[in-house]
């Protein structure tokens, strides 16, 4: 068992990690790995330089290897692994479950996983190819193939030997239950530990099994979600579109795609789509950026057109050049709070796209105020710094309405989004920058034009 | 066992649920939330007017209540607890585990806090206030003091007897193995199912046992993760600075610790600071989103003042003024790119705030490519929109360097504020927008002075 230690204090071990790999010494490589968690074995591991990664991933254990690839993204495991011979790669994937090794495939270059898959087990490479055919975030692509799974002829005993010997692990099933199936492969049944333990061991299955919960494979992540939220159960059998029992998708696993789901969420609202790690090439890092800066860029000359179009109030009163990006900015902040808020509150499935309208009551309660509030203080800011009262009312008046209409668009267009099969992460930020951006503009100029006696 | 079309389809049931509740029809209100999964439960329980919500909770059988209770955020479950009587909240929340009780508990006001306490049981409620003194994402304070623990005097007989009774629920305790503690109540072993199967029943514990992991009641999160990551268990037991069993840490109050950690630092990120939901009251919202927009306003102010200094550049060349928050605007989608990227990679476990220098050599390779292809392109922008060479040059010389400029903060920004134990996820946003704002203005009326005689 892991001395505790190891979790409170980090070693920096990466000078005699890289002695090891210099002298090619598997051992002492594995003796400074093991006894690190995972995560720190990892990050250890990140530092090195590219080929001595592929040194310390030929030379451990295949299971030290195998805790590696598992620790790591699934992107970041599928590089790893790509550089390997095929032989090697096969036998570190084959240390892992089926999900795991249907994911990291899942991500490699199609030629790659055919060199591997072909190196595997014929059963494991099979399994393989049929989880990497189901959707990402769907009951088949989040199960495990391996199933602890008994007959409707076998009885009480054969579980509770399969439970006491050593090949059967209760955790290596992630909390599973034994589930109990007809001729035909159909789930009917499940049992219980408390069943085990009271009914002779001579019983049949069937005496004192119950009917199981099943979900089909294409159950969506978020219904799976509810089902987990809603039953306390460890894993829950996949049936596919015949009723025949595939896989078990464990609680664990579910937990995992949602919070992957939340960090690729959030990653996306910040301009970054693609779960980019840093580990990636240069290259695709910046095409992937760019394909998004660039829309942007594209919706920032469309706002920018407005400023243009009233260059003549700009050279009148060039001290509005100096409150038109603050106006378009803490609008876009105002927004943003907004975007957050719905966006949390979708994921807490607390609001739905039809719920708009109740939202946006809640919003512009919240707008009213905080307009006021922003544009009293960026008036007065503008009045003192400029000594003009007129260029105070302008640009406070421009920012409280903008506010208004920021918190507005950005607590309904996720919402909006989500309504039209759009993806509200990637979408809603710049949708409402553009359109906050142009309005505040206006706002700011317009009122200069019709104020401007009182201006210059 | 529940119908599945309950999980596909949506009825639309709120009319009948009002009317239930206008009519004070407590079955026909049950009879109505009972069926759907809790987080639909939960949100056609969220669309009634807050007096309709106190007569469910009020009226509908006590463990419906808490199925409701328990689905909403603590925040909300707190909210709602506090407006019943004293008698009806504690019975609600009797009907929790420990760790829940003490969370909602956690975030009500003191007073209703006490009213509450005082009319539980007096052991759930002492366990409720030792669980509230510990830190939220510490072990204590997501730990639960249900634990299944027997003496080091019992036999393997007890155990099973336990588990095969109606009382103790395997599922109820998250998966827990039996714990053995010594007079004292140190933990002193665990075993397996494997073990209590395959030894006699009328062996001593003691004989099967092996030494359990324990973490201290400190033990903070990201720690917690890493155990978990590690090794397979479903549960952990924690012990205080004594050594003395105090609960048990289930592997899914981690996930959904972990998962919670997650949306908050994504709403701070979007300046949302202290997890808003819109049932809370307009006030408490706007005072918490006012806070962080009036903090960015004064770094907005700082950024004007460069456009203030250069208003004679200004006003000799107007269409600078279309062009600077443009600038401004994308290096800060810029930044933002990197920002997300180290915060995902940080919430990984991949980077430490001392691979700083090894992330800004990753982040300025990809500055240099997008800063010059951004620059290129809204340089070519500029010069054909307003037929100036000059100004084309000096808009896309400008993004090009505030570009670079931009992903190093952005990138290195969260690393240093999390060596100074500063908040990355909350500041990282307006120092990052702060700098590259002034940056780019000052990049871009510089160069526009130097480049005068070209531009006028």
């Amino acid at each position: 068992m892991l001395d505790q230690d190891n979790f409170t204090e980090a070693r920096d071990i990466g000078a005699d990690l890289r002695a090891a790999i210099a002298a090619g010494d598997a051992e002492r490589i594995a003796a400074l790995l093991d006894p690190l968690p995972y995560s720190e074995a990892l990050r250890e591991f990140l530092a090195l330089p590219p080929e001595a990664r592929d040194d310390v991933l030929k030379l451990v254990p295949v299971e030290l290897a195998a805790d590696l690839i598992e620790e790591a993204p699934y992107e970041m495991a599928a590089e790893l692994v790509e550089r390997l011979e095929p032989e090697r790669a096969a036998e570190i994937l084959e240390e892992l479950d089926s999900d795991v090794q249907a994911d990291v495939i899942g991500e490699m270059d199609a030629e790659d996983a055919e060199a591997v898959l072909s190196e595997m087990d014929a059963e494991d490479a099979a399994d393989v190819r049929r989880l990497a055919a189901y959707e990402d975030d769907t009951a088949g692509g989040l199960m495990m193939t391996e199933v602890f799974q008994f007959s409707d002829k076998d009885t009480v005993g054969k579980v509770l030997r399969a439970l006491a010997s050593d090949d059967e692990d209760f955790e290596r099933y992630r909390g599973q239950h034994p589930y109990i199936v007809d001729d035909a492969g159909v789930p009917v049944g499940v049992v219980s530990l408390r069943g085990l333990l009271t009914a002779k061991r001579s019983s049949n299955l069937t005496e004192i099994m119950v009917t199981p919960l099943t979900v089909p494979v294409d159950m969506p992540l978020e219904k799976l979600e509810d089902i987990f939220n809603d039953y306390p159960f460890l894993g829950v059998p996949v049936v596919d579109a015949d009723g025949l029992l595939v896989g078990v998708i464990s609680r664990s696993a579910v937990a995992d795609a949602v919070l992957e789901r939340s960090e690729s969420e959030s990653l996306k609202r910040q301009g970054v789509v693609g779960d980019e790690l840093r580990s990636m090439p240069t290259w695709l890092r910046s095409r992937r950026r760019f394909a998004w800066l660039s829309a942007n860029i594209v919706l920032n000359i469309v706002a920018a057109s407005v400023i243009s179009a009233y260059e003549d109030t700009l050279s009148a009163v060039i001290a509005l050049a100096v409150f038109l990006p603050m106006v378009s900015d803490m609008s876009g902040c105002s927004g943003n709070q907004a975007v957050g808020v719905t966006m949390r509150e979708l994921s807490l499935g607390l609001v739905r796209p039809m719920d708009a309208f109740r939202v946006w009551l809640k919003e512009i309660s919240v707008g009213v105020i905080n307009g006021i509030a922003l544009g009293v203080l960026i008036g007065v800011v503008a009045w003192v710094w400029k000594g003009n009262p007129a260029l105070g009312l302008v640009i406070g008046a421009a920012l409280a309405l903008n506010t208004m209409l920021a918190v507005s668009i950005g607590g309904v267009v996720p919402l909006l989004l989500k309504r039209l099969g759009q993806d509200p992460a990637a979408a809603s930020g710049p949708l409402l920058t553009t359109v906050t951006d142009m309005a505040g503009f206006f706002f700011v100029l317009s009122f200069a034009t019709l104020m401007m006696p009182w201006l210059i």
